[in-house]
């Protein structure tokens, strides 16, 4: 099924084409299906393209101990990290929430940001579409350079 | 010395007056001198203003496992909250930073935005204050009401 | 109420007094019912016992995102550690469950840790108590030393 | 080259052959050569071999805000339960340090021992390796069976 957006959050052009879009949605589903959520019952699913054109897939992961809990994003971004990979073009998220959008939690955009900004799409199980940019999710983030400044 | 607001990156008005930001900036300068930093070096403090005018301040705790590392604003925030408390003003952050504004990590934004929306102060060391708000830090915050939508 | 020790998993002797437990006991008690756990439901108060005799207490604070909530035990030694406080004497955890001790998670063990070995109490409503240390709970520690070693 | 368990931290039997153990320190050397730690300097990286025979594999990612850092061994079981996978073999890590030996710390222990007990495998560049479980390193772990008596 070719995915609609139907929001759009930033002034920044697409990244991606649809067809990509396509690919990332159907990666991101299926990667939902695998998610380790027991406490919360709330699955998650995400895509990574990276520039190179390789995507990661990765799904949130819980814990007993709340606090050690990994988000879906950051799961698939600590994968795509680990295989070498620094530079991103888009990440598609997917929940089983169809009556809203639902965007990225502040640690997921902070991790994302330490890479540089890239798309960020929302997905309803209805196959409408949220598109923005983690620069329009994180505005002002504290960045690798504020880092260096204080040392 | 009275805090001089330089920037200012909402559109919302002030939460608090400035003799009440004075004694923001000290409290958390004085946290700031307490940070447990041996790994960064990056001393950061921080000064709460609950809605019932009580001010709780903490400072950045790391660890050898950088991951278990938190950040000033969310020990201050848990401090208050371990305390009770459940709403607040405006919360102050300082660090030894003076070439440019250091805003809040991802993490603490979101960890701040589960108890609504507040002013936030950001502190050079020469005085100078940038204003904002957590509602322009984290926008489309991933948030409590989203959790049940999921389960 | 005397607290009993009904079990112990250390061969250290104890670091506090009977009279200090208590005290620790009706602090960690105190500071469970201001737990913020409306996601498990599950609330944990914490009282810390520094090396200059001050107590600290604190509980958990969850976040809807939940791998950004904090347990008890974190929440109280970020409190005492941005009060400058480096060296404890011991702590008491305590929690709603009565048919089990429940002991740290492996964070809060590793945070803990960064500060030394110190007694760990772990309290059931009944008022049973079962004593163990640090160093008992988090074998080879990854600590500050190995850091340093790899850098 | 043969890895030599030139230390053993636990009274059970070893889980792996000295053959699938080579492969497991292959890998983890290979993933450590991908580790993203511009902070630390401090590289680690994992392999873990799941009860179905696979193999995966990741590196630690670290933050500018040091409390979004992930260590190796969660880096590799996030991804491999992102892949649908909960039980598991045996974990290699291996990091830089040659005097002496590195164990995962706390928060790790606690994300895996949410997927029961199996060997972890401590591997110094060398070519020692330490040997030991995850019931040896988070003794009296807090477990799924305690959430749901609180809740
Ligand atoms: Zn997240
Ligand atoms: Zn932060
Ligand atoms: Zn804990
Ligand atoms: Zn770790």
């Amino acid at each position: 099924m070719d995915q609609v957006i139907t929001e759009t959050k930033t002034n920044a052009a697409p990244s991606i084409t649809p067809d990509q879009l396509d690919m990332l949605v159907e990666e991101a589903d299926r990667a939902k299906m695998k998610a380790y959520a027991p406490y919360s019952k709330f699955r998650v699913g995400a895509a990574l393209l990276a520039e190179d054109g390789t995507i990661y897939s990765g799904a949130n992961v819980e814990n007993s101990s709340y606090g050690l809990t990994v988000c879906a994003e950051r799961s698939t971004i600590f994968h795509a990290v680990s295989n070498g990979v620094r530079a991103f073009q888009a990440i598609v998220v997917t929940t089983d929430i169809s009556e809203s959008f639902v965007y990225p939690c502040g640690a997921c955009r902070q991790v994302m940001s330490e890479f540089g900004n890239f798309d960020v799409y929302c997905l309803r199980p209805n196959g409408k579409v949220s598109r923005t940019t983690l620069a329009d999710l994180i505005p002002f983030a504290f960045s690798p350079s504020d880092l260096s400044k204080g040392q």
